[in-house]
This record gives C-alpha cells, structure tokens and sequence, in this order.
C-alpha cells in the first residue's frame, strides 16, 4: 500500500511513523505547505511541497489528509478526493454532515473513496457507541482523557495577551462511576459533572492577567460550561513540562435485560494513550487499507468508520475464519 | 422488524426478553423441539413445535437461531438457512470455517443471509481484535470471566457419577496487569497464566469422587492446561448458590508508536454481564437489523460480525451523522 501524507505537522508526522512501522506501508513522501527545504524527517522520507502533489497521482494508493479540522479540512479534503482516494480524522462533530456532503460530491464525481472522520473520536468511539448502544438501552456515556484538547488550546491562543496555552480535559472519576453503576440507566450526566477543564498559559509581557483568566473561565461552548481552572506559567515550564500530547478516554455503556429488568451489563472500551496524533494516525493508517479494497470494488463517494465492514482492514485473511 | 426464535433455552429465553424490550422487534413466535404444551412464556409469546416452522416463513423476516454449538448448531442452521434470513451464535472457534462453508452453501443457494457466530466471543470481541490488532502491534490478550463456561461445564457433566456441574473460568488479575502494560509487548502470557478454572460438581450416590476429581483436572483442552480446583457440592447448594450465567471479559491491545518508540497506548473492550444468555441474544437481535438490512439489497450468503457495517445495526439513521 503506497501511503502519501498530506500536512507534516503533529499528526502529519505521526502518520509518519505509523507508515514507518507498518509491514504493508509503503511511504512515498510527505507534501507541506511550508518550506520543504527547511523540514527534515526523522526517518528519510521524502518531503515535496504541496504543488508537487499531482505529479504522484499514478503513484499513491491512499492519500493520508493531516490537517486540522477548523481551518484546514473543510476545504482541504474535498479539494484532494478530486484526485486521491484518501482518510482524514476531521473532528468537529456538529459539521460532519456538511463535510461528509462537500468531499461525497467531489469523491463521487472523479470515482474516489474518501473516508472522514476516521480517528479514535470520532472514529473507533463512533464504533462503539453504534454497537454498544444497539445492544443495551440504559446509559451511553462517553469520557475524553485526561489529555491535551489542540481545539481548547487553539481557542485560549487566540485570547489577547496569550503567548503559548494548553489545555488538559480531566474526566471525574466520580461521574465514570455513576455510568458504570445501574444508576446511569436512570439519570444523565450533566457536562459540568463529567469533565473538568486545566489550562496552562504562557502570557506576553504586560498582558492583563486577571482579564485573561476571565475570558477563558467565560468563554461559550469551550469552558463556561464546565469547572475550569487556569494558571500563569513561564515559557520553560510551559516547554518542560507540556510538550507531549496524551489522551484517551472511554465509552460506558450500560443496560438491564430479563422479562423483569433482573439481570445488569455494562460494556467499555477504553483508551489510554502517550501520543494523541501519533495513535490517530495508526487508525487513519489502518483504514486506509480499507478505503484502498473499496476503491477496488468501485464503492466510491465520502464513507464514515460506520460503512467500514473491519474484514476490509485486516491484512492476513487467516484472521477471519479465527475470528481474529 | 418481525422476529421468530428456534430453540427455547436460556439462549431463546435471553432472545425473548431481549426482542420484547426492543422498540422496532415484533415476535412472531417460539419454535421448540420440546413438548409445547409444557411450556408457558413469561410474556406470552406463542409457543410453536418446530414441526411448524415453515408455515411461517413469510411472517418472519430474520430467526435467531438459540442452538448449542456443540450438536445443535452444524446441522440446524445450514438447514434454516434454506427457508430463512437468520442470526446464531455459534462458539466454537477452532470449526467456525467449516461451519461457516455448510450455511454459506445453503444461504447462497436460496438467496438467503445468513450471520454467524454473533454473540459477544466470537462476536463483539472479534471486532474489538480485528480493529485493535490493526492499530496497535504490541500485544493483543483476550480474558474471559469470572463466569460460566457452558462447554466447561457440559464437558464434566458427562463424565461417569456426574449428576450435575457449573464450571467458572476466573482471570487472573497479574496476567491483566501485564496483558496492560509494556511488558506485553515483548513476551505472550501462557494459558495457564492467563486463566484459571473452579469447577463446582454435584455427584451422584455412591460415586467415586478422587476419580471424577482426577479426570476433572488432567482433561486435555478442558482443564489440563490450567491450574484447577474441584469442589463437590450438595443439588440444594448447586441450585442456590449456582443458578445464574454471569460472564465477561476484556480483550487488551497495546503497542508503541514514534520513530524512537517512545510511546506506548493501551485499547481495551471490557464486558461484565450478568447474564450472558441474555446480553447475547441482545447481541443477535441487534445484528438481526443488519442481516434483514443486507438481504433487501441482496447480500446474500453466510456472514460473519467482520462483513457487518456498523451502520446496518443503527435503527436510527440521525446517529450517522452525529457519528452515534
């Protein structure tokens, strides 16, 4: 399976390795929008600029889309299922709809699959909350981290006065406790109780620091809603200790069954990861494999992780009569 | 959707109860190989003698097949699967080949679907490792338990003096810590590590308990490969203590990832049930969709939980969109 990856930031180079590591991935190259000659990779894959992309139109099986889902994808993806069959994790859930319509007209009219939203959420989570959800009626709850939020951070950035910020989403131990328990089976969760919010800022030089921290405590939709802690730190800090991008977190489903409700299941999956990009690329990499077996067959058009049949991404056919 | 089930065991009670509480499942009836007339259903489904199946063969659109893998199942489902679209749960992972040609054979023939081995192992768990062992290349651990093994259990009750038997396969709990951790990823756990087995065994008068003990313990398959202890009980103690079918298990994935390999992530599916009768037949009724789903578009065949898109299984078309 020859692999091109499109961006070549955090997750761009965590498909890097992850076609590194794969015994059926071969990389073609790296395309960037930046300057080519000032990037190096760690493991001497060829890196072109992003107008030398169509040149490698015979030449790649699966394009690997890295942008990111508030600026870059929305047009990205699209524009590249015009040429290439391709995966991207676009992440904002409330827009999925209208992605999946842009890059499903595109896909359709030049014969391409292009698979969106193919992640871990969305993406493997979506999986299991289709699944977990069509089995058992009682509670479905899902718990992001603990772990860096690129889109809570990116949104703190861009508050005046901020140099650098991170932003860490922290699950209540408690409230994994209430979804797991028959307790989940009669009351919802509320935001506030299930995840709390850490930020660290790195402020600029005279930056009013009591109205930063209220800007971010106020701010709609990304943290007013929940309890949110802010603190100042210094760049080397901010270097030292907040340079990684760990994630994870979980899916709780639960139910009762019996023609007197007597019996009580609780199912999870659960995630705990050291790199957020570099596992979002070895799922992006995995359906790949099928997006290129579809192709193949001619199933053209946008696909989610939910038309994805998981025989298409396994390698070793063995596997299916083992039932894996 | 109008369901009918074949066989009226704790399989075909969990199918009832799980079609009963379901919102888009009508069901049609019972059909049993026992003596209707001493049957009676706790929420008055009509009972059927299996002699009266066929008349009913516009009226149900999928059967969920309630038949134990061991003697039921090879023979009853390629024979259903000539006159009906259809779910089992066949279990027996070393002959799902062979099982899975016998029905392909029929289905095919008479234009019917046909899904096997839906059940949560093989089933759910088959998913969970395709996907898992797709995206992370360390280990990859399947534990079953605390619970009740059903093919344990009969293997014993065959055995000379045995009146009756429950088998419980126990986890241990070192092993998880491992299958967790980084170590799994450099050394595979044993079976004898990964599990041990507690048999429970109600003799009849007059037996020879150090024998049925001793053909307990060195039992090829069974019982030799783990480190088991044998207790002899009394019937009223077998009924009190032992009347129920929990069950669970998890399967674990972990690699590394980046081109020093200096992240390591952990994916893990947890199930604990309390009857697992009856969260299988939740399973089966949930595919059930999938299987009718596939046949009016004409995917006709034997199938496994690998062939299945997940979006086949949602009764609701809204979730696609919001990714569930």
């Amino acid at each position: 399976m020859r692999i091109g990856i499109f961006g070549y930031g955090n997750l761009g180079r965590g498909a890097e390795s992850a076609a590194h590591l794969s015994a059926d991935a071969e990389l073609v190259g790296i395309f960037t929008r930046r300057d080519k000659t000032k990037l190096e990779s760690a493991v001497g894959t060829p890196i072109f600029g992003v107008d030398e992309l169509l040149r490698f139109k015979g030449d790649i099986d699966v394009l690997l889309v890295c942008g990111g889902s508030a600026g870059d994808l929305p047009k990205m993806t699209p524009a590249l299922a015009r040429h290439f069959d391709l995966v991207d994790s676009f992440d904002a859930h409330e827009r999925v709809k209208d992605h999946f319509d842009a890059v499903n007209a595109a896909a359709r009219e030049t014969c391409h699959t292009a698979l969106i939203s193919a992640g871990w959420d969305p993406g493997l989570f979506s999986l299991a909350r289709a699944y977990f959800g069509s089995f058992l009626h009682g509670g479905l709850n899902t718990f992001w981290g603990s772990g860096v939020s690129e889109g809570h951070s990116d949104a703190v950035r861009k508050l005046d006065g901020v140099a650098d910020a991170r932003e860490y989403t922290i699950p209540s131990e408690r409230a994994i406790s209430i979804a797991r328990s028959e307790e989940s089976c009669v009351r919802a969760l509320s935001e506030r109780e299930k995840h709390r919010r850490e930020v660290y800022v790195c402020a600029k030089d005279g930056a009013d620091i009591p109205k930063i921290d209220r800007e971010i405590k106020t701010m709609p939709g990304y943290f007013a809603p929940y309890d949110t802690s802010v603190s100042f730190i210094s760049a080397e800090k901010m270097r030292d200790r907040h340079a990684e991008y760990p994630h994870g977190g979980c899916v709780i489903a639960t139910g009762k069954t019996g023609t007197k409700n007597e019996h009580f299941h609780t199912a999870e999956l659960s995630l705990r990861l050291s790199s957020n990009p570099e596992f979002t690329a070895c799922v992006m990499l995995s359906f790949a494999r099928a997006v290129r077996k579809m192709s193949a067959r001619e199933e053209y058009g946008a696909k989610t992780v939910l038309d994805i049949r998981a025989r298409d991404i396994l390698s070793d056919e063995e596997d299916l009569f083992g039932l894996v």
